[in-house]
């Protein structure tokens, strides 16, 4: 029996795993779940499956939460420093780290450090602070274990092979709703318009960053980290269909890619089920369903937090967590009709252009900067507010 | 320092071979070179790669090579024969096996006994007796490293991943010059139309054989020894740009393809080296060169041939044999316009239904099999003769 660990688990990626779980019930039990706010699903799903603790982010909600729950021996956390002490909750063998943003960093810390393998759905953690977390997995011996759909394919591609023979990767992006279309078109648009990706079912914030790029350039730092690559051994590829979820070309020449229709419940289950795979009834693919695949450049000059991303990449340092804080702003900026879609680079950038750099950053220059970048971010789309 | 056998040396695939020797003369060292007929060429290879034994198939070509290589302390072999005996060389740590048709068997059975990997390009010998040598390779724990782009491509997704969780294999085929044509048009071509393969530059037998899908149908039957399936594990897609070499389906869904340029170096040197990757330069993979990959299904009623072989692989015995017999002569009677293309079909069909079905054959079953069949074949080609 895994004991599992889901932080997020009202989210997208959330709600999916329990799904998982509830497939399997002889292999896999929860032990803990945590939402941000929404205390009625957490409620449902603490009766479901029975966790022995829960945490609510949202304080405000732990008496309705608790209430709910008195007659189940279910502990009830609040607040969002729970997270941490769940995290390395004793009765768990892997935490799933849905959270949204770099909220994540903190409880992964906790969690690396008691030992617990890592499914990381929270790039940000990556994104914010690779170096920091991937130098501490390597000191406790603990496996971070890919569940966006383009890392998971690249872990796949590599499993049996051999880490210095990895010549370059393609993570594949569909180009999202916007594949095409320029600049002129981009300033008029709304988020309604953003928010109706071609291809996958997810949050809004992944959905806004997919129809940026930002969604692809923070999986190209999270990637660099993940597979330890240099930056240009990161490239990616526009495919549309997004039935190959990317690609590892060896020292040889030879590529591998992992492909399948696209759901998230199958990264899911390998991340959690590693190094097994689980059979399963999930759709399975059928070439005559998909008769062509289409692959063309990224546009970095239409859509430029793809390039912002790999800059922030190239520099280093603390430069990735001020794009990723700022990124976090204006996304919910852009939400909340505050500012245009395509501002929310110029608000980015300025970011990075501002902020103080540091080359080598330690865990708390991480936070600050987190904080100053939002701040900053929110100051910014005050003065450009439409 | 790896020791090779290749037998077969002056054909397509041991050319290619001996390409990749060239690159990489701190790592492979040749022991034995062997042809059929092309003296020629094999006294030259033996001059540039200095192996310790040569042998020429073709015994009226013995004194040529001889004196050809008298001052080189080469040992020189003459006849068939022969290649049982240098199959199991001492001085070899692997043998290639890039001969034409069944006369592969004998000597794959030599090397195996004497516990040699086998780089198999020589793909009618597991369809002719897949199950002896699949056994007798377990018995003595050697390695069948497959050459085929297929196959090693789905040996490359495999590695690292547990044998009891392959769904099903899908082989891709260009589908060769013929894709999309029908009866009336195929009734009417010649060898030089049929010699003329899309992406793929082979020998003359394989060439023909990729044009009437009966290539495809010996991988389908290939396929099934090597990776130990049932025959409805194994499908076929054509997919005319022959980038993604072949798929494996895991139990969980997931998909993983082995894809680049059509280049056979690449699975020679892959099974020549395997387990390691080998770096090199040849020409990578570049999507902007293809942005488009297209898939369907193959027309099995029109290239009646795949048809036939999974007639055969399903129902097992000494039928796969029969077929590869009978198809080595339609091929040989049509490159020697003594048969029109579509009437290659009905003759395998034909010896199909008429030589001895035997269920569970022995190795002389398939020898006598394999004789009878090409008798038959021969009698059907020259009371059809165009």
């Amino acid at each position: 029996m895994k004991y599992i660990t889901i932080l997020g688990s009202t989210g997208s990626i959330g709600t999916q795993a329990l799904e998982v779980v509830r497939d399997n019930p002889s292999i896999f039990k929860v032990s803990v779940l945590s939402a941000l706010k929404n205390s009625a699903l957490l409620i449902q799903q603490a009766k479901e499956f029975r966790p022995e603790v829960v945490v609510i982010c949202d304080e405000s909600q732990y008496q309705t939460v608790k209430d709910a729950l008195s007659s189940l021996n279910i502990k009830v956390l609040a607040g969002e420093e729970s997270l941490s002490e769940v995290a390395s909750y004793l009765q768990s063998d892997i935490v799933l780290t849905a959270l949204m943003g770099s909220v994540g960093l903190k409880p992964t810390i906790a969690a690396i450090k008691a030992g617990k393998s890592i499914a990381l759905a929270n790039k940000e953690t990556l994104v914010v602070a690779g170096e920091y977390i991937t130098a501490l997995a390597a000191e406790y011996q603990v496996k971070i274990l890919p569940v966006d759909s383009e890392h998971s394919a690249i872990f796949q591609c590599l499993v049996g092979e051999a880490q210095n023979e990895i010549e370059k990767i393609y993570l594949t992006a569909s180009g999202g709703p916007f594949l095409g279309k320029g600049k002129d078109f981009l300033s008029t648009i709304k988020k309604e318009q953003a928010l109706k990706h071609p291809n996958w079912v997810m949050g809004a914030k992944i959905t806004i960053d997919s129809a940026t790029l930002m969604n692809k350039g923070l999986e190209v730092i999270e990637a660099k980290w993940l597979f330890d690559l240099d930056v240009d051994q990161v490239d990616v590829i526009v495919h549309p269909q997004s039935i190959i979820h990317s690609i590892v070309q060896f020292t040889d020449g030879s590529m591998k890619a992992q492909m399948g229709v696209p759901d998230m419940k199958l990264p899911i289950q390998y991340a959690i089920n590693y190094p097994d795979r689980l059979k399963n009834n999930f759709k399975r693919f059928n070439f005559l369903d998909y008769p062509n695949f289409s692959f063309q450049q990224a546009d970095r000059e239409t859509f430029r937090n793809l390039d912002l991303a790999f800059k922030a990449l190239r520099k280093g340092g603390n430069m990735p967590c001020i794009l990723n804080a700022a990124n976090e702003i204006v996304v919910e900026s852009f939400l909340n009709d505050k500012i245009g879609f395509l501002e929310m680079s110029d608000v980015i950038e300025q970011c990075m252009e501002e902020i103080s750099f540091i080359e080598k950053p330690q865990l708390t220059d991480y936070l600050e900067t987190d904080k100053h970048s939002r701040i900053l971010a929110g100051e910014l789309v005050t003065k450009s507010s439409i």
